[in-house]
């Protein structure tokens, strides 16, 4: 039995208590405990703040060759990390490549953006605003690091690309990072950090881990700390309410349950090429990650003329998903997490077939390739089919976190972006059409409500990098029910580590500034 | 007596409670009452929610015309308001100005923005990535107006520019306003909203004024509305900790109390222009608005070896600062708000005179011109004079809200830096230099804990704006302690009331949203 470690103060630490296992989601077998009772959390957030000052004083060029230098350890170890993702996660290859590369590929973008960014250690905004009739007096606004530490709390289904690019804007601002894993699929991250910390790439101080229970994190934050969460918005709620977070006020991002939305325009032909498209991610909706992306598909619109012969084609593609034992090529669909959520997406299930009928899975699978259906954790893929778009609440309303996507019909434009608003805001939205126009012209309906819009229509073709992957040059985050977060974006992720100030003086007082910094706005 | 009356769902009307009187500070008589008891305060959120769409329709530029056009309505009524804010907030000719032509003055510079802005109605960031290998793929990041109402929650200091320029921002940006002004001084607001109102060039719903308690709007609020709170940090936590808003977890900025410092270089010369320079502006901090405003200067860190000279001056200068009716023509220093603020004041004078000595004032002057010292709210102008920059603790922690500052030794760059910082972030600070390069090496040092940094050094002379008042084109709003929100600072304002969306897609579909838009970075 494996049992994780935290590293905290520089040390590698056990938790001093029983802990909790976590498990081989294809077989429900347990695989090692994970615990961090007992440590002294509090001592490792003190210890991270007050050795931030080790990355403050490097140059966004030195951040970015760390970020640099931890790519290439991952690098190195990709083979171990698939293996772990595969036993700890139920990933097949292909999950765990969206994971494993999708958090170097991230490293290796922020670290060619502070190569980039060059010597300077703040950012000033483009322009200035005279202040005086003479030109004696202007301001510029400039960014500069916080004196605080960011606590990561992050999600079980991205146990690399989650850690990664939320270090990767970090480290690039030049805070300091305490991170947390989801206890589940923690493995993968402490393998991660043990390797990056044995390379002995880090400014002591700059990353810490902590395997287990994170309340005693909440209790340490500070005024200029960041506390950074990805997962449900009940802990998200919690976090907002606990006592410490209450009074300290750190800044807080938060990206909650999403109900993403993709839409079939009314030009786009059926059987044509981004029809086609369209029900290829679909398809991959109910098999990537097991349907576990935050960013996921959850409900399709698709014009009430064009339904019959959606769901015709689209369920032809889910008959041909194979699901089973991940290790196993032919897998498309592996396992669920765990159990829990398993028994978590079977009861929002329950609550979404009260309104929509499933045209394929809603169960357990009676059978899987090279595995025990009950023993693991798998989950059938599940596509649900509403008889209109009026008269639906549970569809807009529960995150079934699996393989599950609710096909609903529409008529008009203004319809279609009603429907997709009921989602109290959302992360992602796509727009498959014939015509950029009208494309254009709902994407004006639905970005007040969205972190991101992707448009597909025939010129983007098969080049559009998918509905739910998260690519770190748009921001990452959405409105509303999602929490109102906002990461990645490139620069404009370092945001949220940083502080803008107003800056007025002199010519050359803000040239002297200017000169230690880099023109960036954020 | 008067009865204040709020303006909810198009229709002016009195509470039904007998409501809370206001007074004169100068006399202490009842001026009239206030009260929102009673009001349907949750139907006219809905009803300003409901209405927005009308502001969301219009353009940049028609925003901006009806900012033009509400500064008309304020410029054509100054005589009255002047006359009112000498009578409920005890203000002088030159403190009433600063309040009401600076509102007026921050609605037409949010007037010019909209001119430029145009004829679009979303704000579109410049450049664009590429994130295929070929040119069919790419992604834009657009600002919209957010479906919400903004709740405006204005300190007493302010009834006039706190207002509009919370209003100016807000509209711009396509935003319907429910305000909320302080109970002690709202009549100003009320009479300027009453002008406004009845020179009928408002959409509907797109203003509503609450006159009396606020509590009904925070249970009002929902997912996509926007809090804007300035006032105490107390009021501040119990906003952020209320049920409803931890629930629906709209955007919240928060402005707070703010120990705010000013530093005088060691390249500054005894008795040098920007030495006299430093010396006015802390008169200023100690007269104008009866020293009631939240940028104003707190501390003054002064070298040692200039502390005497310095202290000498300034006591010269604060001598002369004549205290009385704020009618009167000579009087400088007025009354503060009522007699609970100045309670407030001397319970918190009572705290730093245990770290620093009053060189002057302290306590309630036994007499002021033209009015009773204790009837009226009156309070000397104080100058305390701490020891050395050790063993504070109040005096970097209380906000005395007066005409109260405090000057402290210190030796090196980095003593000064760490003793400001003590203030655990602040909304203002300012430096005073002979050289330009010192301003520019203490800035780096305090900009990650402050909103603003003021450096006056001989070419800026006596062209600086001032350490307390707040330009429009600069942010307002500083970290931790001071409350962590931002405001103003041109269109970097907007972003509070807009959502940023990644919009991915082809070629002519981003030109086509960007045909619709205007290029703008916030």
């Amino acid at each position: 039995m494996i049992r994780l470690e935290s590293y905290l103060s520089g040390v590698w630490q056990p938790g001093k208590g029983e802990g909790r296992a976590f498990v081989d989601p294809t077989t429900g077998a347990a695989l090692g405990t994970v615990d961090s009772s007992g440590l002294d959390i509090a001592g490792a957030v003190a210890h991270a703040r007050a050795r931030g000052t080790a990355l403050r004083a490097m140059s966004f060029a030195e951040r970015g060759a760390l970020l640099n230098a931890i790519a290439d350890v991952l690098v190195a170890n990709k083979a171990d990390y698939a293996d772990i993702a595969r036993r700890n996660s139920g990933n097949t290859a292909r999950d765990a490549a969206i994971d494993i590369d999708g958090g170097i590929g991230t490293l290796k973008y922020y670290a060619r953006l502070g190569r980039t960014l060059g010597a300077g250690r703040a950012l000033i905004e483009p322009g200035e605003d005279q202040l005086a009739k003479a030109e004696t007096f202007k301001a510029r606004h400039i960014w500069t690091a916080r004196p605080g530490v960011a606590i990561h709390i992050n999600a079980f289904n991205f146990p690399s690309w989650g850690l990664w690019e939320k270090v990767a804007v970090a480290f690039l601002a030049g805070s300091p990072v305490v991170a947390k894993p989801a206890s589940a699929t923690a493995w993968l991250s402490e393998r991660m950090v043990r390797d990056v910390v044995a390379a002995n790439i880090l400014p002591a101080g700059a990353l810490s881990l902590v395997c287990g229970a994170g309340e005693g994190l909440l209790d340490a934050v500070d005024r200029f700390d960041a506390i950074a969460f990805t997962g449900s918005a009940d802990t998200g709620a919690m976090i907002r309410g606990h006592a410490r977070v209450m009074e300290r006020a750190p800044r807080l991002n938060i990206e909650a349950d999403s109900i993403n939305v993709a839409v079939l325009g009314n030009s786009a032909a059926v059987g044509g090429d981004v029809f086609n498209l369209l029900l290829r991610e679909v398809t991959n909706a109910l098999s990537v990650k097991a349907g576990q992306l935050c960013t996921n598909i959850r409900r399709i619109l698709v014009p009430r003329d064009k339904m019959a012969g959606f769901v015709e084609a689209l369920v032809a593609k889910v008959d041909g998903i194979a699901v089973g034992d991940p290790a196993l090529a032919e897998t498309r669909l592996g396992p669920l997490c765990n159990d829990g959520q398993r028994k978590a997406a079977l009861a929002g299930l329950a609550r979404l077939t009260a309104e929509a009928r499933p045209a394929r899975g809603g169960d357990v699978p009676a059978s899987v390739n090279g595995a025990d259906a009950k023993k693991g954790a798998f989950l059938a893929p599940t596509l649900l089919v509403a008889p209109s778009g009026q008269n639906l609440s549970a569809v807009h309303d529960v995150e079934v976190f699996g393989p599950a996507a609710t096909v609903i019909p529409y008529g008009s434009d203004d319809e279609a972006v009603a429907l997709a608003l009921r989602g109290e805001g959302s992360l992602a939205a796509s727009l498959w059409v014939d015509e950029a126009a009208e494309a254009a012209r709902l994407a004006a309906g639905l970005a007040p409500l969205h972190g991101r819009v992707l448009c597909v229509d025939p010129v983007v073709g098969a080049s559009h990098t998918g509905h739910p992957i998260v690519m770190p040059q748009c921001i990452h985050g959405g409105p509303g029910r999602a929490g109102g977060g906002e990461e990645l974006g490139g620069l404009r992720g370092l945001r949220f580590y940083s502080q803008r100030t107003a800056l007025q003086g002199s010519p050359a007082m803000l040239e002297a500034v200017a000169g230690q910094a880099a023109v960036a706005a954020l």
